[in-house]
C-alpha cells in the first residue's frame, strides 16, 4: 500500500464485521508498531491484543459507561449545541461522530479484536502514540478498520486489573484500539485545512502555503 | 513510497545537512500530518514550521541545557553503566542513541526546519502524537530526515514564549521535530522483537507468534 494512501485514508472505522483477524495479519501490525521511535530508544511499552470473548464482554460495560461520561462532561457544550443547530456544517460533523462513537459503545464487545498500548515513564505521550498509530496504518494495509480511544481511563485501574497490568510497577494503559474489518468504505476525512492550523516562526503567523483541498487524492 | 518501507525505516535522523526544506514538501508533509486522527475529531491542534535563523539560534542553547538536564536525570544510570560496560550490546545502543543526541545538541541552530506541535485539552497525548508521527513518515517519503523530542518543556514556557503560544488559553507545546536532508542513510533500526513485548488477553501470556526477524525487509 502507498504510504500516503494509508495517511490520507486511515480514518476511524467503528462499525466492523465480527470476523476474526488472522494471527499473521495481527503479528504484522505489531511488527510494524514496535519500529516506531520511542525516547531513547527505551522501548518502554507493551502491547495486548485481547480476542478473549470473556474479557471482551467485561470491556463493553466499561466503555459504555466512560462514553456516558464524556458526552456528560467533556463533549457536554459541543454535543447539546450541535443537536439545537443540527443544520450547522460543525453539528453535522459533531453528530455524525457521536453516532459513530455511540454504535462503539452500543457494540463493543463485538469488535473481534482489540490492540492496548502501555507505556511506562512515558509522561508525553510521544513515546507510546507514534506506535499506536503505526498499527493503525498497518491495519489499514492489511483491510483492517480501527479507532483509538483513550477514555477508559476514566474508569481507573478496573481495566489494567482486568488484564493483569502491574500499575504498581509504573505501567500505564495509553490506548485502546477497537479492530475489525470494516463495513463501510475508507476514504479521505474532512480536515480543518492546513494554512488554518499551521504557522511560521510565531503564532498566528501565515504558514505560507494554503489547501483548501487535500494535497494527495485517491485518484493520485 | 510503500507504506512498510515508511514504518519500518523512519528512524531518528539527526545528523542534517543545512540546505532548506522547499515550502511545496512543507506543504505535503502539514497537509498529511492534519489527516491524523484527534479525539472526537476536535483537531485541537496548532503546528508551526519554524526557520528563522535567530529563533532557531535562540532555540540551540535551550536544547543544550535540557540534553544536559537528561543525562544528569532520567538516563543517568543508563548511560553510566553503557560508559562502564561498553562491549554490552545494550551498552553499544545507549552509547550510539547518546552520540546522536549529543550531535543534535551541539548543532541544534544548524537543523534548517523545527516542525513544533502543541495540543489544547490532550492530557494523554493521543491526539497530537498521531499527526506527529505521520508528519515524520511523510517527510521520510519527501526524503527528509525527522526526529521527535520531548525534552524542551524542561524549559517551562521558555520555548512557547519564544515562539508567541498563548498558553494562558490551554495551548501546549507537545512535540519538537528537528528536520532536515539526512547525510547517513535509511534503515530498519533494531528493536526487541514483538513476542517479547506483546502478550494475549492478559499481561505475560504469549502473544502467540514469534519474530526474531522484522516482518518487513527492504528487499520485499
Amino acid at each position: 500500500m502507498d504510504l500516503h494512501e494509508a495517511l490520507y485514508t486511515t480514518r476511524a472505522m467503528r462499525r466492523v464485521k465480527p470476523d476474526p483477524v488472522p494471527m499473521d495479519v495481527q503479528a504484522r501490525i505489531l511488527d510494524a508498531a514496535i519500529r516506531a521511535p520511542s525516547g531513547g530508544n527505551t522501548q518502554n511499552w507493551r502491547f495486548m491484543m485481547v480476542d478473549d470473548p470473556n474479557i471482551r464482554a467485561r470491556l463493553g460495560p466499561l466503555y459504555r459507561d466512560c462514553i456516558d461520561q464524556l458526552w456528560q462532561t467533556v463533549y457536554k457544550d459541543r454535543v447539546e449545541s450541535a443537536r439545537a443547530n443540527p443544520d450547522e456544517p460543525e453539528s453535522k460533523a459533531t453528530n455524525a461522530m457521536v453516532s459513530s462513537v455511540e454504535h462503539a459503545a452500543d457494540n463493543f464487545s463485538d469488535y473481534p479484536l482489540f490492540l492496548f498500548g502501555f507505556a511506562n515513564g512515558d509522561r508525553s505521550g510521544g513515546s507510546i502514540f507514534p506506535s499506536i498509530w503505526s498499527a493503525q496504518l498497518a491495519a489499514r494495509a492489511e483491510g483492517v478498520g480501527s479507532s483509538l480511544t483513550t477514555v477508559l481511563a476514566y474508569k481507573g485501574d478496573a481495566v489494567p486489573e482486568l488484564l493483569g497490568v502491574p500499575v504498581a510497577d509504573g505501567w500505564k494503559m495509553a490506548a485502546c484500539v477497537p479492530m475489525g474489518y470494516p463495513t463501510g468504505r475508507w476514504g479521505v476525512a474532512k480536515r480543518n485545512p492546513v494554512h488554518e492550523v499551521a504557522y511560521r516562526n510565531q503564532w498566528g503567523n501565515e504558514i505560507g502555503f494554503t489547501a483548501d483541498e487535500p494535497l494527495w487524492s485517491p485518484q493520485d
